[in-house]
C-alpha cells in the first residue's frame, strides 16, 4: 500500500493527492471541480462539524437554514460584495426538462425559462440579510446569533480536493447586533473559537490575525483569520470572521428601533470554516505512509487486529478489550477479516490514519499483554491487559498533544524575521514558512511584493509585539511587521 | 398570541400555516417554493437527524457526500427513472456573471455557457451509481451501506412549508449488495427503522406497507413506505424504502466478481426521509393554541418562568432546578425576560410547544413547591421541589407516551372497512382517514378510483390478515384489501 504513495520530498502536491485517494478521503466526480467525499473523509468532517456545532451552541448560537438559490438581483445590492463574489457562480436559468423529440434523452425545455436567473449560493449574506429585514424590528430582537451548515458553489477553474472545490461544505454564521462594539466582540469571539478548535481538535497551531484591506472579504470592514502552516512551508487560511459594519443592513434596509425609540441600521458579522479544514488536517500531520489523524477527530481511534487471524479465543479477548475501551468512550474497531495477513492490515490502518493499533496474538494473550502501536511515531510496546483501557485513554491524549507539539515546533521554526529584500526572497524561496517583515501599509506595495514573490500578506498578527521600522520593499516607514507567505 | 391562530375546525390548511409562522418554524423566502427554516423548526429537524443518524450507524451505515449537480445525460440512463423524475428540475446552464455594460448590476455572461447542462439533484441514484462503478469490483466490496444528508430540489408549482417545497433537506441511503435477498433485507430493515423512529421519536403511529406499481419510485422494483394519518383525516407518506433490483447497476454498468469468479450486476436499495417529517409532526400533535412537540424531539423540554418576574431569589432557585434537570439530560431554559407578563409568556411557550412549563413564584418557593404545567393536556399541578427532577423525567416520558397513544387511538378509529362504493365515498368524504377496501390489482382501476374520489392507494399493509373478496369498483375478484385515503 504505502509504496504507492509518492514521498513528500519527491512531490508534495502529488503526495497530497495520493493520500486523499489511498486513504479513501475523496474521489473525483464527473462534475467538473466537484468531489465525492468518501466515508473516511466524511467521518473526519462529521467530527469537526459536531465539535464546532457544540462550541457555537455553547456560545448562544442556533442553527437555521436558508435557500440554496439567490435571486441574481440580490448580488448587486452590496457594491463591494458583488465585485468580490458575483462572477464565478453556477447560474440556474430553467426549471424543466423535456423529452428530446429527436429521441436523444432529455433536453432543457426552452419554455421553462426563469424570469430572473437564480444563483447557487457562493455565500449567503444577501439572502440572509434580506430575510433579517423581516425578523428585526427592535433592539429586543437583537442580537440574532444564527449559523447554518450548508453547501456552497464557487466556480473554480483550478481545483484540489478539499482545498479548493467548486462545491464545498461549510458553516456560515450570520449575526446581527445593536452596536458596532457588540458586533466586533462577536467577530473576535468566533475568531478565538476557531483558533481553539484548530488547536484543541485538529492539533493544528494557528496564528490569529487581521487581513489587509486588499485581502478582506467582499463587503467586510474588517476580516480576521486564522492562518496555519503546512509541511511544505505554504500557509493555509483556515477560517475567517468578518466584521461587516452596517454594509449589508444598508443594502437590505435592515433597521431596528433602539432604546431611545430611534431607527438605526443593524450591525453585522459573518464567519465560516469549510471542508478545506480536512485538507489542512492532512497536510499538517500526515507522512509518507499515509494519513495521520488527531485522535479527537479520528472516526476509529483504536483498531484491534487478531494475529495472525481471527479465532474464537482471540475474538473473545478482542471483544472484551473493545468493551472496556468503549466504556471509556473510545471508538474501537475489531478487524475480523480472515483473508488478509497482519502485515497488509497494518499498512492499511497506517494508510487511513487509525491513531492506535492493538496487535493481539496467542502468545500475547498467554502473557496477559497486547502489542500497542501508535500511528504518529510508529512506536510499539507490549502493554499489560490489566489497566489497558486507562493506558489507551492516556495514550490517545498523548498522541493528540504530541501532534500539536510537533506541528507547533515546525511552525515556530518557520516564522522568520526578514529585514532585507534578499532575506525575504531567501525565506520564501528556500526555507518556506512565514516571513515576518515590515510593510508600508499600502495596497500598492502589497501587490508589488506579491507580483515579485508570489507571497501574500497572510495577516497582521494580533497581540504580537508592536515594532516600527522600514518597509522591506519601499523603505518607507512602517508601523508594524506583517506575515508574508506563499499560500494555498 | 393564540387568538391569532385559525382554529382547526374553521380551516385546517390555514391553521397549519399559522402554526408554521407563529411558532417560528419557517418563513417564506424570495425564491419561489423555497422556505427559510427558522431556528425553532431547524431545532426539531436537527434532533430528528441526530436520532436517525445514530440508528443508521447502529445498523452499519456510514455517511458520505456526493455532488449537488448531476450531468443532464445521467438522468436519461435509467429509462423509468427519467420518466418519473427528470422533468421539474433546476437547470444550471452558465457558470459566470459579468457586470452589465449598461450599468444594471450583473448579467449572465453568455460566453460562460456549459457544454452540458447540470441538473440540481432531485435525488442522487444516478450520480451515486455512476460512482459505485469505480468502488465495486468484487463481492468483498459489498455490501456498501452509504447514506448522505443533503439538500435536493424538485421544482414544485404548488408548495407548502415542510410538506412540499422546491428545495428540501433529507437523507438518502444508497446501498449495494451481492444478492437480491440481501438487498430486500436491507430495504425491509430500513422500513422497520423508519417506523420505529416515527413511533418512538415522533410519537406518530405509522402503517408499514408496500406501494402499488403505479405509486412506485421511478426506477424501483418495489417501494415500501410508512404512512401516517394527520388530524384532518388525510394520509401522509412519511418515508420510503426502495428495492431497486439491478436497474441502476445495469444503467451504469456496475458489476462485481462473485465468489465463483463470475461477473454479476449489483443489487441496490435507496431510502429517504425529509424535512416533510416536520410537517407530519405538526399535523399529528398540535392544537389550536400552537405547536405540540414530543419531548424527545423538543429543542427545549422544560421552561422555568419566574412569577411574576425574575428576582435574585427566584433566579437562584431556578438555576438550582435547572442544574438538577440538566444532570438528568433534560433540556431546560430559564426565562429571564423581565418585560413581559407571565400570561404572555405562557401563551408564547404554548405556541412554540415546550412540553413542560414550571411556574416559580415567591409563595411556591416558601411552600417548597413549583407549578408544573404540561403542554399536551394543559394540566397543572403543584409539585414538591424535593425529587422534582425525577418527577419531570417521568412526566416527559408520560407526555411522549400519551401523545403516541392519543395519535394512535385517532388513527385506529380512522381505519374503516369499506365494502361498498357508497361506503368508500362516505368514508373519504365525511369521516376521513383510511378506507380499507378490496381492489382488483390493476392500475386502471386504481386510477379510476383516484379520478372519482381523489383518494390514492396509500399502501398494501404488510403482515395484515389476508382476505379475498371483490373489488370495490369493478366487482372483480380481489386478493386482498388495500388502504385508500386522500393524502398530502
Amino acid at each position: 500500500m504505502a509504496k504507492e504513495i509518492t514521498p513528500r520530498s519527491d512531490d508534495y502536491s502529488q503526495w497530497y493527492l495520493d493520500i486523499v485517494r489511498k486513504a479513501g478521503l475523496a474521489d473525483n466526480s464527473p462534475v467538473r471541480g466537484c468531489m465525492v467525499i468518501k466515508p473516511n473523509g466524511f467521518g473526519i468532517w462529521e467530527r469537526m462539524r459536531d465539535a464546532l456545532d457544540a462550541m457555537f451552541k455553547e456560545t448562544g448560537h442556533v442553527n437555521a437554514y436558508f435557500p440554496l438559490f439567490i435571486p441574481k438581483s440580490f448580488l448587486s445590492k452590496e457594491a463591494a460584495h458583488v465585485e468580490g463574489f458575483a462572477k464565478e457562480c453556477a447560474v440556474v436559468t430553467h426549471y424543466r426538462l423535456k423529452n428530446d423529440p429527436d429521441g436523444g434523452g432529455v433536453i432543457v425545455d426552452p419554455e421553462a425559462k426563469l424570469e430572473e436567473e437564480l444563483i447557487v449560493r457562493p455565500t449567503s449574506e444577501t439572502i440572509i440579510w434580506n430575510t433579517y429585514r423581516d425578523w428585526i424590528q427592535s433592539y429586543r430582537d437583537l442580537p440574532l446569533l444564527i449559523n447554518q451548515w450548508a453547501n456552497v458553489v464557487r466556480w473554480e477553474m483550478r481545483t484540489r480536493p478539499f482545498l479548493r472545490t467548486a462545491e464545498f461544505l461549510w458553516q456560515e454564521g450570520h449575526t446581527a447586533h445593536a452596536s458596532a462594539d457588540e458586533a466586533m466582540s462577536e467577530t473576535r469571539l468566533i475568531l478565538d473559537l476557531y483558533a481553539r478548535f484548530a488547536e484543541e481538535w485538529m492539533a493544528m497551531p494557528v496564528i490569529k490575525g487581521v487581513k489587509t484591506p486588499n485581502e478582506r472579504f467582499a463587503g467586510a470592514e474588517d476580516t480576521f483569520c486564522i492562518e496555519a502552516l503546512m509541511q511544505d512551508g505554504k500557509a493555509l487560511q483556515a477560517g475567517t470572521s468578518h466584521f461587516l459594519g452596517q454594509n449589508f443592513a444598508r443594502a437590505f434596509d435592515v433597521f431596528f428601533l433602539n432604546k431611545d425609540n430611534q431607527q438605526e441600521l443593524v450591525w453585522a458579522t459573518s464567519w465560516g470554516v469549510s471542508t478545506r479544514l480536512v485538507g489542512g488536517l492532512i497536510m499538517t500531520h500526515s507522512d509518507d505512509d499515509g494519513l495521520v489523524v488527531p485522535p479527537k477527530l479520528a472516526p476509529v481511534q483504536v483498531v484491534i487486529v487478531p494475529i495472525p487471524k481471527p479465532s474464537p479465543e482471540l475474538d473473545e479477548a478482542a471483544a472484551k478489550i473493545a468493551a472496556d475501551l468503549r466504556a471509556k468512550n473510545i471508538r474501537v474497531k475489531i478487524d475480523n477479516d480472515d483473508q488478509n495477513r497482519p502485515g497488509f492490515k497494518f499498512a492499511e490502518y497506517e494508510m487511513i490514519g487509525v491513531p492506535v493499533r492493538l496487535g493481539l496474538g496467542q502468545r500475547d494473550l498467554a502473557a496477559n499483554q497486547v502489542e500497542v502501536a501508535r500511528r504518529d511515531t510508529k512506536e510499539k510496546a507490549n502493554v499489560p491487559l490489566d489497566g489497558l483501557a486507562d493506558h489507551i485513554a492516556a495514550l490517545l491524549d498523548d498522541i493528540q498533544q504530541s501532534l500539536f507539539d510537533r506541528a507547533k515546533a515546525y511552525r515556530d521554526a518557520h516564522i522568520t524575521k526578514a529585514d532585507t529584500w534578499a532575506e525575504l526572497e531567501d525565506i520564501l524561496e528556500n526555507k518556506g514558512g512565514f516571513a515576518y517583515a515590515h510593510w508600508d501599509g499600502t495596497t500598492e506595495t502589497e501587490l508589488e511584493i506579491k507580483e515579485k514573490t508570489k507571497a501574500t500578506i497572510r495577516c497582521i498578527p494580533l497581540d504580537w509585539p508592536e515594532e516600527t521600522g522600514k518597509c522591506i520593499l519601499t523603505g518607507k516607514s512602517s508601523e508594524r511587521r506583517v506575515l508574508f507567505a506563499r499560500a494555498y
